[in-house]
C-alpha cells in the first residue's frame, strides 16, 4: 500500500493554495533546497572541479536515468538524463530514421504537443528531398501505419485533453509494418503506469518537471531499447556520447549502450534537484498511484458537471482512456482560469478554450478536489471571470 | 580602474586553496548559492507555474545573452543562452551552411576542441553525401580557405596549449573566399577582450562555466551577427525558438532574431546562477582583465621555467598570442598534477602530458602564483609525484 499522506508531506505546498498544475510544472519537494545547497556549497564551492569525480556529478545522467526507468517499465541501463525535451526527440527521431533507411515517412498525430512536430520539421529538413512528416488525427494513426513508414513518433497522453494512446497496441501494429516507434511520456511518466519493455517500445522521451516534480527545466530522459542500444548512431554526437570523452581523440566512437545519447556537460544543478524529487517516488506503487489518481479524477469531473453545466469535458469520460488530467472547455476559460488563480486553485490554459487540472495523487487529495470544484462552481455561478484584468493574457499561459 | 582585489572578495575559494582550474570550472560566486535558494523556495516554491512570468524566468535566456554579450562585443539582442554548448555548436553549424547551400565543406583544426568535430560528424551524416570535415593543423588553417569551403569552424583559443587564432585576420580571410565563420569562445569569454562585432564574425558559441563562473553545467550561449538574425533556418527548431511559443501551432514559425536559437524549456536553476555569477563582471574593464591576465601568466611561466626545469612551456611564448591559460608538458604530467592538487594548487591535466594553468584575474594575485610556483617546484626537485596513488587515472581528468 502506498500512502499518499505520507508523500503529500514531502511537498512544500504554499498555504491556502489548491494546485493543480502538476502536469505543467511539479511543485517544490522539501528535500530540494538543501540538496541543491549541499551541491553549490560543498560540492561546487569546495571541492571545485574535482567534484566531477569526488561528488559523482559524472555519473548523474546514467544514475537519474536508472531511477526514472524504474517509474517507466525500462529495463536497467536503458535511459539517460540531460538535455531538453525537444533535444531528445531530435535524438530518439534521427536514430529511429537511420535504423529504418529506407523508408522516409515519419507519423504522428494533430494531438502531439507542437515541438515534437517542430523538431522533425527541422531534422527532416536536414535529411532532405523524400524526406516528410505526414500528421493525421489521433484516432486514425492506426489507419495510417504503411510501408512507407519508418518511424510512428506520438505522445502518449495528449497535452490539452488527455487522451491517451494505447502504447502497447500502437507499437505491436507499427512493428507489424516494419515501422519504428518513438514515444514522448511527457504527460505519462509519474502519471501512470508505463511499461516500456512489456510494449515492445523501441525509443522514448519525456521531461521531468512536470509529473515527476524535478523542478523549472529540469533535464528530459530518453529510452532506448537494449536490443538498439549498440547499433545507433548518435546524430547528437557530443563528447559527453563518446566511449573516452577524455582522451580527446579528433573522432567520434560512440560511448557503450546508452550512455552513447549523453551529448554535452550536465547540468549538476538541477540534476540533483531530480534526484531529490526522484526521493518521493521510492516505494510508490505505481498501480495504486494509477486508481489514486482515477479515483480523484473521476470525483472532480462528477463535482464540475454537477456545479458547472457552462464547462464541457473533452478529456475521455472512461479513465482507462486518458492520463492523469482532466480538460474542459469554455469559451471563456482563460479569464476563468484567472480567475481561479486568483482563489488559489492553480490550474492552467490551452488555447483555444482548454481548461487543464492535472491529477497528482502525490500530494492532492479528496479535500483538495472538494475545494477546487466549489471554487470553480462561484466563479461560474456569479459570472466572477469577468473583469477585465482577468482577460489580459500573460506571456507564458 | 578594475579593482581586482574587490572581485576576489566575490568568490568563495576554499581556505588553503589556489585554484588554477577556472578554465575548466570556474569557483563559487558568494552569491550564488542565495540567488538558488530563492529562486527555489520564493520563486518555485510559493509562485509555482506562475513564476514563469512573475519571477521572469522566461527571459532569462535572453536577458543572460545580453549581459554574456557585453562581455564578448556582441550587439544588444544578439546572444541567447541555453542547452550544452555541443548543442550550440550543431545549431550555428547547421544555420551556417544552410546559409552557403552551394558549398559542402567544414573547416577546422586539430586544436579544436573534439566536441566540436564530434558534433560536425554528426550533423554532416544528416546532411548526407557530398558534406564533409576537413580538419587541418591550426597554423595552416589560413592556406585552405577556399571556394569549397562552406564554414570555417574554430575554437579561438586551444584548450591544450592557450594558443589563440587571430579572429578578425582569418574572419577576414574567410569572408573574402564566401566562407561563414563559427567561432567557439569556450576558452574566450571572461578570458579576454572579445569583438564579435568589430572582427564581423558570423556566428559564435560559447559556454558560461569555465571562466564566466556559472558553475557546473551551466547553460551556453549562441551568438548570431545581426545580419543573419532574420534570415537563419534553425535545425533545432523547439517550440521556445516559435514566433508564437504558447500558440501550439502545428507548423513552426521561427521568432523573431535571436530568439529563434532557443530550444526548449530554460534551466531556471543553472541560469540564476549565472545570472549571479555575473553580477561579478558588472564594472569589469576587459582591457585591464587582459593586461592583468598577461601580467600574472608571465610571472607564473617566469616562475616555472627558472624552477621546473623538467618542464616545457607548451603555450605561445608571446602573451598576445595565448588566451588565459598556460600549459606545461611533462610525461608524467598526470601524477605531477594529482600531486600539486594534494597540496591545494588545482590545475588539471589533458592527455597524453600537458599540466594546464588557468588564469584567472577576478580572484588570483601574485601571492597565488608565488605558492604554486613553490609548490610545483618542491613537487619537480623531490620527485614527490612519483608515488602510486597520483599514477592512478579517475574518469574525468
Amino acid at each position: 500500500m502506498t500512502d499518499f499522506s505520507a508523500t503529500r508531506a514531502l511537498f512544500d505546498i504554499p498555504e491556502g493554495v489548491i494546485y493543480l498544475d502538476g502536469n505543467s510544472l511539479g511543485p517544490l519537494p522539501r528535500s530540494a533546497a538543501d540538496r541543491v545547497k549541499t551541491a553549490i556549497e560543498k560540492e561546487w564551492g569546495s571541492m571545485l572541479i574535482t567534484a566531477w569525480n569526488r561528488a559523482g556529478w559524472m555519473a548523474l545522467p546514467s544514475r537519474l536515468g536508472d531511477r526514472i526507468g524504474r517509474l517507466i517499465g525500462a529495463e536497467p541501463s536503458s535511459v539517460v538524463t540531460g538535455d531538453t525535451l525537444s533535444i531528445k526527440v531530435y535524438q530518439a527521431l534521427a536514430a529511429g530514421l537511420e535504423l529504418n533507411p529506407e523508408r522516409h515517412v515519419v507519423l504522428s498525430d494533430t494531438g502531439n504537443f507542437p515541438t515534437d512536430l517542430y523538431m522533425a520539421e527541422g531534422l527532416l529538413r536536414q535529411l532532405g528531398s523524400g524526406y516528410r512528416l505526414k500528421t493525421v488525427a489521433p484516432e486514425e494513426v492506426v489507419d495510417h501505419l504503411d510501408e512507407t513508414v519508418a518511424v510512428l513518433m506520438l505522445t502518449e497522453v495528449d497535452y490539452r485533453t488527455g487522451r491517451k494512446h494505447d502504447m502497447a497496441a500502437l507499437t505491436k501494429a507499427a512493428h507489424d509494418r516494419g515501422i519504428i516507434t518513438v514515444w514522448d511520456l511527457a504527460h505519462s511518466a509519474g502519471a501512470l503506469p508505463v511499461d516500456l519493455a512489456g510494449a515492445n517500445a523501441d525509443f522514448a522521451v519525456g521531461c521531468t518537471y512536470k509529473f515527476l516534480n524535478g523542478g523549472p527545466g529540469a533535464p528530459a530522459f530518453i529510452y532506448v531499447a537494449p536490443r538498439y542500444a549498440e547499433k545507433v548512431r548518435p546524430a547528437l554526437s557530443g563528447w559527453l556520447g563518446h566511449e573516452a570523452p577524455f582522451a580527446f581523440d579528433l573522432d567520434y566512437r560512440p560511448g557503450q549502450g546508452i550512455e552513447r545519447m549523453r551529448v554535452g556537460t550536465p547540468p549538476v544543478l538541477q540534476m540533483v534537484a531530480l534526484d531529490a524529487a526522484l526521493d518521493a517516488w521510492d516505494g510508490v506503487d505505481m498501480t495504486a498511484l494509477r486508481a489514486r489518481s482515477i479515483e480523484l479524477g473521476e470525483r472532480f469531473i462528477a463535482g464540475v458537471e454537477a456545479a458547472c453545466p457552462q464547462l464541457r469535458l473533452v478529456s475521455p469520460r472512461n479513465p482507462e482512456e486518458r492520463g492523469s488530467q482532466i480538460s474542459f472547455a469554455f469559451e471563456d476559460g482563460y479569464a476563468a482560469m484567472q480567475a481561479l488563480i486568483a482563489r488559489g486553485v492553480i490550474g492552467d490554459f490551452r488555447a483555444p478554450d482548454i481548461m487543464r487540472f492535472g491529477i497528482t495523487p502525490l500530494y492532492l487529495n479528496e479535500a483538495d478536489i472538494d475545494t477546487a470544484v466549489a471554487r470553480l462552481a462561484e466563479i461560474m455561478a456569479q459570472r466572477l471571470w469577468d473583469q477585465p484584468d482577468y482577460h489580459r493574457r500573460a506571456a507564458v499561459t
